[in-house]
């Protein structure tokens, strides 16, 4: 039930690869279409978890890293308030081999009501089979005007500690004294934040990274803007400095 | 199955603490947004009932105070009419130590048939594990015009005794006589004060409690007017003399 | 399975308190807003049978008449298509003692499928258990126009027998002829009437009940006609002698 | 999970008798509103089984004619798409003597999944219990213009096939020749024509059933056109020899 | 849990026969309309597969060819967001001698949600049982405008993947280029082309399927473009020689 397995130095970087099913191969390139590339990329640049969906973790997890399991999902497909239903069982995960459930909840959707309910029964079967339960905290739907206003975002951090989460993963405010907040609010959940789409530069990036350091947080959950990125491994090099060694930005770059 | 542990003197103050779920933490401070600040509080002042959701009591909870645990709870992201749904297991609740479940009910909400289900439910877990069941209720949705109305409060609680719990949590009418008419309708379930926002004065506060008291409730459930006052404990003393001692308002106040 | 428990004479008198849930303490005065006064007329007055909620029965049934535990219900504070939930468990109803489980079902409602199928596994529970099952078939929505309209009645009458009702409790259509229809629709589940609302008088009621009777019925459930009557007791012997010593309304009242 | 106990010469002809949920007591006069009075018509005209709702298995059947058991049904109450939940459990069915469950699946309408989930489950649990599982194939709802259309019926007809139904009870298209394609497509489940209300004559309703049987279906199932006859055993008679006995209508006449 | 018995040379050809429920028969003659004519085909022309609803399954399935029997599926009479709920379960499938189940998931539906969790079970108990998953995956609903767009498609094939799926069965982008990159992101799952309605002519139809080759497909599930063909027999020998042994269109047809 805790997190300890995926930090390092108190801190963490999770490898997100469920962005297949969230918002289709459009974020792929020939090489990472491959969840083996992927698979090879965590272990190689030791990152600290691997995030997959069931599918990518029964054909092409090997192991070398802690898995993630993100036990729900939907398509990019799909319009109105958002819902991500369960289709992994936390059964299932453990038995691939999982260190952690990660599971989505669409705050301020008109469905919250059941990934609220579903993720409170999934916690407890995860603890139960001694895996930690990660919420990916994200607030959506019609009532949500600006998903990264400081206080919509301390909103989603405290969720997650008030519903049993060992980790939350959110977005960042875009300063670190709001992001302070947001993690105080999170009191003992460990706060990931999520990095989203590739960032104009690097530099641009790792500075957003380094504000949610400053501010707290554990550590990151990372995709796009390191398996995107035309050297991944030293980008992997880059945050791992950053974040593990608690650099600079500037000195995280001499890699 | 009974309230008995949480009672003085007949009289009952819980440390109500579930408004990082219900409000986010913009009702909290620096200070109070730790649930730790909360537990300690709790305890140092002898509260009979902390309220925790099952993320707080699971990281947070010490065993000094009776634990209430809310099972379930929405945010207030979502718009339309209210549905909380269970996102804690009675059998987990139990496990962690909790003596009462509470469970939120909107009546007059479209999904009312839902909530009243679901408490029905768990009201029976609950007391087969020896533990007491309070509902929470509060007519809300596009029906609801007013629910501090004499003839709605009294509705809610009378709501609660139908359903079988042991104590029901109420807002306050306004003013004795109405809200004696409530305490009546809820025959044997106790009756707690919701005491809601900060009141814009201590003796506005403390009056609303006065009265309560003098209708015939047990008690209350008390969150911002304490943890949001510049001295929590002395508030607490304060309430202590004016609840369990039965002081007037005046001499509660000459802590 | 079998009503005999509530006969006597093949007629019954159920004396029915779940107005609590369904309307709100605003049916109650200061006397009756205590279900130990009911619970008490209905033993000393001998009626054939007491209707409670878990919640009254848990907390004031004492087992001196035999309990109907009605084990659905809803506020009349929700509008739009009636539903009513399951809120009590076959199996805790009959821990409570109950001899007869009571559910409504509203005919005719867009959620009419939510609680045909309900009632249909509720029914097999409650046999299996050795209790009888008592229908409360009341159509209503939007598609009814008028709930007293003899084929509407008639309707509801059949739709217990054909749902394995062992009782029906329908409305009076006025008259005794078309109720006779409702009575032999119904076949071999018994008719109670429905007694609804305080008569404008006692004549006017007994009227009602005399034409129920006359029209082959078993007997009413009533509530408010007789605990709203300034002397219940009086009632309720007057009540006796119509239906189970089979008078005239004339000698019924000569108590 | 065979058809055999139903039929005779390869031949059936069941009572229906569960249009006192489906429509109401207004299909009824004061012989046939009496279960006991079909009952012993059934028996006594040798049809190849009964048609009950629960209810009426329960208190009327007397086994002596094969038992069909509606696990589903409506009221005609209800207005939109129809959807008709099961009421009663294919386990319960099988103690009251069933040897088939009947099932309404309204194909086209909104709620379709739902009853093809449904009867999925039941057809399985009927089969396990060495019952026949009848599907009931209703196109109904927004979406159907005219569900005696010849494509339709085969469609509804096909449907019972490809969902594993021992036989289907549909509507007859008129004409022979189209309805011998429904027959095709209904493969090896068995076709029972739904003969509907009252037909204007008696040689009307004659030649459907011919022209039905001419097309190759096993014999029909029907109610008010056997019921609402003036001499209901004649009609049997007449039936038995048309559709038994495979005579003329004119033949079939000659009782 | 794989779908080495579907593959000869790594490739296979299915025999798609669930169009009686999902289109009706009108897309059957007298012949094909036939379950039996299907059964007889698909093993004398060695197909790999043959796909049945589970009554098809019961009533014809004879063992020649191994069985991948569709769990779910809908009729078209239905309109609105599409929705395909389960109506075999997969235990049953597997008693049938089921080798792999299907199972139909409308991405981009509203009711997309039900169904990737639908699957998410049925995929983790067709396992636990040895059968392989096949995912028929069909973008459809008012959020699509084109199904059959290259990045739809790829879409397609991923969400397969993520879900945990032995195979896809998609449809074909229209050039090979495209639908390479479809078949990349599937990974390790198998693609199979859905053939859909009958191609205008033969070489437009072999056309597609040799396009589907090239870009690294597994094979296809065809149904009317072989049943409804003149000579169902050849047009297999020549699919055999197109996609078994990899041979040219033109060397293809000279059967």
């Amino acid at each position: 039930m805790s997190m300890k397995l995926f930090l390092e130095n108190n801190r963490g970087i999770l490898l997100a690869y469920d962005q297949g099913l969230e918002h289709g191969p459009t974020d792929f390139n020939d090489r990472n279409v491959d969840p083996a590339f992927i698979m090879e990329l965590a272990a190689s640049a030791k990152f600290h978890g691997v995030v997959f969906q069931k599918g990518l973790a029964e054909k092409y997890y090997n192991g070398r890293v802690p898995l993630v399991l993100k036990v729900n999902g939907k398509t990019s497909l799909v319009k109105g308030e958002p819902l991500a239903r369960q289709n992994c069982s936390v059964e299932r995960a453990h038995e691939i081999g999982a260190k952690a459930i990660g599971y989505t909840i669409y705050v301020g959707s008109a469905h919250e009501g059941i990934m609220l309910e579903e993720f409170g029964r999934i916690q407890e079967e995860a603890h139960k089979l001694g895996m930690a339960a990660i919420a990916w905290i994200y607030p959506r739907g019609e009532a949500i005007k600006n998903d990264t206003a400081p206080e919509i975002v301390a909103y989603a951090a405290r969720t997650g500690l008030e519903l049993g989460a060992d980790a939350v993963k959110i977005k960042y405010t875009g300063d670190v004294e709001s992001f302070r907040w947001a993690v105080k609010s999170a009191g003992k959940a460990k706060v990931f934040m999520s990095s989203g789409p590739k960032a104009p530069s690097e530099v641009d990036f790792l500075r957003q990274v380094r504000g949610v350091l400053d501010a707290g947080a554990t550590g990151l959950a990372v995709g796009r803007n390191v398996w995107q990125n035309s050297d991944p491994s030293r980008m992997a090099r880059v945050l791992r400095r950053l974040v593990i060694e608690d650099r600079s930005v500037e000195e995280a770059l001499k890699v």
